[in-house]
């Protein structure tokens, strides 16, 4: 089908429709929904993408885009050490979550429990997006390892790999207490335990 | 209204109910399918529940009852150490999640993050069942302090957050990848760092 080439219409679609899936959920909105909320009509969706499963994938990677663009620096930042940036990192997450009041939830946890099940297509760009996270994580650990900050034992992937995990969790109990104590609890009792 | 009282079909939903929300998600089922896997008339639902959302808070109910039942007497046998019956309790949890190869995910996260921003109901049911767990998981990690088997320091209500909040990231994790191994990293790795 040829594709009336309108980015402004498409990335109105993926920026409305984020919102609307972060706060209604995927099953919990409709084309309709999303189309609205762009302000586009509703048959416009399917110019623009093949189907909701393959619009889900591309909000997930524009949500990671996202953190990587207003967060990824932090870890990168020589003027700290890699465990601190570690930790900033994760602290401008929950900042971001703050900001709604914990009610939203992260689009990629949200995701990964409302979709893995049913839609291989979602499943496989939740699963890259996590290990793109923990490459990002694991990079900074292995250089808290190099200098001594980080026992030589430990695994930094496997480490990355914990520390994303646990964060979801905090993430989700947040959610459900539309509280930042779950946050708090891995700021400052998690993270430490789990890199010490 | 005059509700038939007709306990067999309540169960029947109920059970039938659980397995369709697990397996589609709360928005990706009906109510029809719901009574279509109960095998009872559609009209029927109405009778047992006064909305979609108090049949999530029954079946929430149901799962945390069901896992009380078959793995709780693990936290309270007395010829185990108590930190040890804390990992016995989370590694049947992970053998259920096994039984269905990591699929599913646990209803209570699942609805954590599908329900909790919209329905204020569901949300309290999840609160007061993860306050729940806390508090069976908290009695045996303050017998284990009782024995001097955890820090004195330890504030084992605080802990027991945790690791219900990690096992969720690790279960969500599970799903996505349809693999063991985040739960096998909560086990090996996240369990003994956050209780040392």
């Amino acid at each position: 089908m040829p594709r009336p080439a309108n980015p402004e219409v498409r990335t109105r679609l993926l920026s409305a429709g984020r919102d609307v899936v972060l706060e209604r959920g995927f099953n919990g909105c409709g084309v309709q929904d999303i189309t609205a909320a762009a302000e586009v009509p509703k048959g416009s969706f399917y110019n623009y993408f093949d189907s909701k499963e393959s619009f889900a994938g591309e909000i997930l990677e524009g949500y990671w885009l996202s953190i990587e663009a207003r967060h990824g620096p932090l870890l990168y930042d020589a003027r700290a050490r890699p465990l601190a940036r570690v930790a900033k990192f994760f602290r401008a997450l929950s900042e971001d979550h703050r900001r709604h009041d914990f009610t939203l939830g992260c689009l990629i946890g949200n995701l990964s429990l409302e979709l893995s099940n049913g839609s291989a297509e979602t499943r496989q760009v939740l699963s890259a997006l996590l290990r793109r996270w923990e490459a990002a994580l694991g990079a900074c650990l292995r250089e808290a390892q190099e200098r001594g900050d980080l026992a030589a034992g430990e695994d930094p992937d496997m480490l990355a790999a914990i520390l994303v995990e646990a964060f979801e969790g905090a993430v989700m109990r947040g959610k459900v207490e539309q509280s930042g104590a779950a946050l708090a609890r891995f700021e400052t009792e998690v993270l430490p335990r789990l890199l010490r």
